[in-house]
């Protein structure tokens, strides 16, 4: 049935939806590794060097990750707007990271396999499905591993990077 | 001849390559921007929170890139000796760097790509090829995030995490 057992892949889809989820997770406890001094939460106003607090990167992780499902699934790769449904909450963000972990759950596996080779329009330049999706992925690291300076800074141990 | 014109997949070996080549691309300008105040190289003196200095998380970037094309190639995966050729010294990291590209360009198509489906026992635990070739990208993309803060903190402007 599967690809893997007619012709070897570098990965499959359960594989890189295992992958993906795995990465959405790590970012989670990073965002909740963020500390509240007294009424002030440090996600959204903790900052080094000018830079977004890890909050509003978190948000845009969220609408890279929604967009990418939602292209991967449609063929439409709408511009986010980026201030859309965004709040400056905590419990706001995390009440829709894990409204998207469940639909990413639900609906990624339907994704067309032939739309990964297929070039598409994205608002940041024309890839391939697979440099899309792999495009949002390497956002969330990369941004995550910004926040990782953040929690150094505030004096925070955060979660440990290979544990998924 | 390739796998996409007879079954399609998420990710040819020429698409990994030339996405993780890319990456090496970014991070190489990252090391590059490191500002050297005076005699000292910030590359090698710069940290924020106790974290490393980026020139050493460069030279871990290089080794786990080095183990895993080996790894993948020979399916040996030995724990790197982690001071072995390492040098606080940014043109010996340059040029290793650039060794190893050329290395990864004449060698990752020679992969045997049922590798990837394949479970390794690497210094970190065990997992499939698929596995262990992007953990080694998101390590890289993981530190190279917590470089932009280090450029970001010296007033540095990082390069562009979009352009590889």
């Amino acid at each position: 049935m599967t690809q893997t057992e007619t012709a070897p892949v570098i990965v499959t889809p359960e594989q890189f939806l295992t992958y993906w989820q795995g990465q959405r997770r790590l970012t989670r406890r990073v965002i909740e590794a963020f500390p509240i001094a007294q009424t002030e939460d440090q996600l959204f106003s903790f900052s080094i060097g000018g830079m977004r607090p890890f909050g509003v990167m978190a948000w845009e992780i969220y609408q890279v990750s929604a967009l990418t499902l939602g292209g991967l699934l449609s063929g439409e790769w709408p511009m986010p707007d980026w201030r859309e449904g965004v709040s400056f909450e905590r419990a706001a963000l995390l009440k829709a990271w894990d409204d998207l972990t469940e639909q990413i759950n639900r609906d990624f596996l339907k994704v067309d396999i032939a739309f990964y080779a297929q070039q598409h329009l994205l608002p940041w330049g024309e890839m391939s499905g697979w440099a899309a999706a792999i495009y949002a992925v390497d956002n969330e690291t990369h941004h995550r591993g910004e926040g990782y300076v953040y929690l150094r800074a505030l004096g925070i141990e955060p979660p440990a990077f290979y544990e998924r």
